[in-house]
């Protein structure tokens, strides 16, 4: 096993003594891509690594799905019961974690064939993940520079007529060229009221004068996200919309600002609602202000009020105020920012201004 | 609330009475649109729809995600606790049903909040799923119908020096072209050697004279899924391929002939690797012989030996028996088939015919 992701495994098992957790099954495919190298993807079938908190790991797996391992595998075929097979492998006593989004069928028959205590076994490896490595902040940084590019190459080719959905599919193939391997989420290209619905995807609407354009998009580049929104004006659009806009991005301003390691994330959330509290939008900044991300585009931890994650070196999440106004439009800014040693960095680069043609990297 | 929806949720009501489940929670988002009509997509966030045996509904679910619904909603906003609120509305008494695939941390925390006794609760929507009604019937034809002219057209297109990639590239432009909204699993185009992987999906190889072409894809069309597998030759290849694909299309095509009402599943499985063992290669047909498909790709309930469902006139399952031999070359052939109330209808109409000139709908 590489020495990385011996380092990886090591500090999951720490952390897992510290927490009294025996053993903990994981199954999430990025936490194993994470902790082994290994690419398992099998749908709904068993695949999962086991690791003892003193030691040793192994697979207890499909045997359909095979992948170079130097971890020991026991292997299960198509019919018989993975879930026995897990259950007599299980440590005879103390806690078993569990992968927080293993499907609960599973779980419901391992607490039935092996009674244990069961807990939610992946605070460890998301703790881990939270803090990037080196080589995961190059990734990062890359992967951000090209959904840079990519949003910069959109907006300068959006025009009258062409529709969300259209804009998507330039947007797509705007990332293959830049060596994306795939969207980290479906594009989110909202056109005038669009715009107010936060998880809009994309329509048949076609741009037309005076509309505002929110932008919410990513990619996955050599396995790490990104993930960036900004709102453009589409020739001259309604007052009210520039005087959201320039609300919102002071308030994303103003939290980046505050980024720095010690900072308690609910403080960068306070912050920026504050300022859109005061010009009077509270109640339309529906959301928390921002989520980790790495691996995922949604990785555990977030910033908002209710957090009580305090910044530390190595942490990627990001800081995303918006405003809705239901059947009118919305505005949202959301940067990827990086906690630095001594402050922050920003890991996208194009301004944040809502005119098109200045969405120049 | 629409007719059918109506009809669904009662016959789901009916079998959890008949199961002694008082209440269960569904998450899953094509049993949500199954049941409901609404499109559900939530991310690691909360949204569940409570079914009641008796006969309430309620939605317990993030306010971020809106949409027309005439069924009372428990709405939390983030940073609340969802779980809190699902275990206050939880049945006093009584077993609770939860989700199959519902995470496990939402599970541990509603069980450690409200202490009751838990099941799998996805049994009654499930069965309802795997019989289809005459309008599902309606689309997974026309489904399987566009399926079969794009596959027909990506064999047509195929060429010497086409890379995996390329060739399913093409396909998802076909796709839209036949107004699909999207594959409904990744492509799986396998080249020579990459066929004996039944899990390979698509590299860079480019495509030479004398390889095999295992084919294995479909796309959703009004949601509903289509998946097929033919297996070609680009050339003349090597004997043994012949002999296997022979093999293999006598295997699907003698389990096909069996559909029927009545028919128990694992006998299509027995009487398709029957022909594969007296071959010789039945170490070779490393799975079960297929799965039930509708609106997800892969639904509950599989055609394998240790099935034990009986074939019911509605029930639309994948036959697809498969010989994979490792670093030389694989073939599976795969249809969809309805059982009809007299015996059966094959959905895809492409013949099994390893000769690409051939594939012409």
């Amino acid at each position: 096993m590489k020495a990385i992701y011996e380092k990886r495994i090591a500090r999951v098992q720490a952390a897992m003594r510290r927490e009294g957790m025996a053993q903990t099954i994981v199954s999430d495919p990025d936490a194993l891509w994470y902790l082994t190298g290994e690419t398992v993807d099998v749908g709904e079938r068993l695949a999962v690594l086991v690791v003892d908190s003193t030691g040793s790991l192994r697979w207890v797996k499909n045997a359909l799905f095979t992948f170079d391992t130097d971890i020991p595998v026991l292997a299960i075929r198509d019919g018989e019961n993975g879930i026995a097979t897990l259950a007599e492998d299980l440590a005879p006593e103390g806690v078993i974690g569990v992968d927080k989004n293993w499907p609960s069928h599973f779980l419901l028959e391992l607490m039935a064939a092996a009674p244990r205590t069961y807990v939610v076994g992946s605070g460890p490896i998301d703790r881990a993940r939270a803090v990037k490595d080196e080589e995961e902040i190059r990734l990062m940084r890359e992967s951000s520079a090209a959904n840079d590019r990519c949003l910069a190459r959109l907006a300068a080719w959006l025009h009258e007529g062409v529709t969300e959905a259209e804009a998507a599919d330039h947007l797509r193939a705007l990332y293959k060229e830049e060596g994306c391997e795939d969207v980290s989420f479906p594009p989110i290209i909202a056109y005038g009221p669009h715009g107010a619905d936060p998880h809009h995807t994309v329509s048949g609407e076609p741009l037309r004068e005076g509309m505002s354009v929110l932008i919410d998009v990513g990619a996955k580049r050599q396995r790490y996200c990104s993930d960036m929104t900004r709102t453009y004006f589409f020739g001259d659009v309604p007052e009210e919309i520039k005087k959201v806009h320039s609300i919102v991005r002071e308030a994303c301003e103003t939290a980046e600002a505050l980024v720095r390691p010690g900072v308690p994330l609910a403080e960068l959330d306070r912050a920026a609602r504050a300022v859109i509290e005061k010009a009077g939008y509270g109640p339309q900044f529906t959301h928390r202000l921002g989520h980790f991300i790495g691996l995922s585009d949604h990785e555990a931890g977030e910033v908002s009020a209710a957090s009580d994650l305090i910044a530390e070196p190595g942490m990627i999440f990001s800081i995303e105020p918006g405003v809705y106004l239901s059947g009118q439009f919305g505005v949202r800014i959301e940067d990827l920012v990086l906690v630095t040693e001594d402050g922050a960095e920003i890991l996208n680069h194009l301004p944040h201004s809502p005119c098109i043609g200045e969405a120049r990297p």
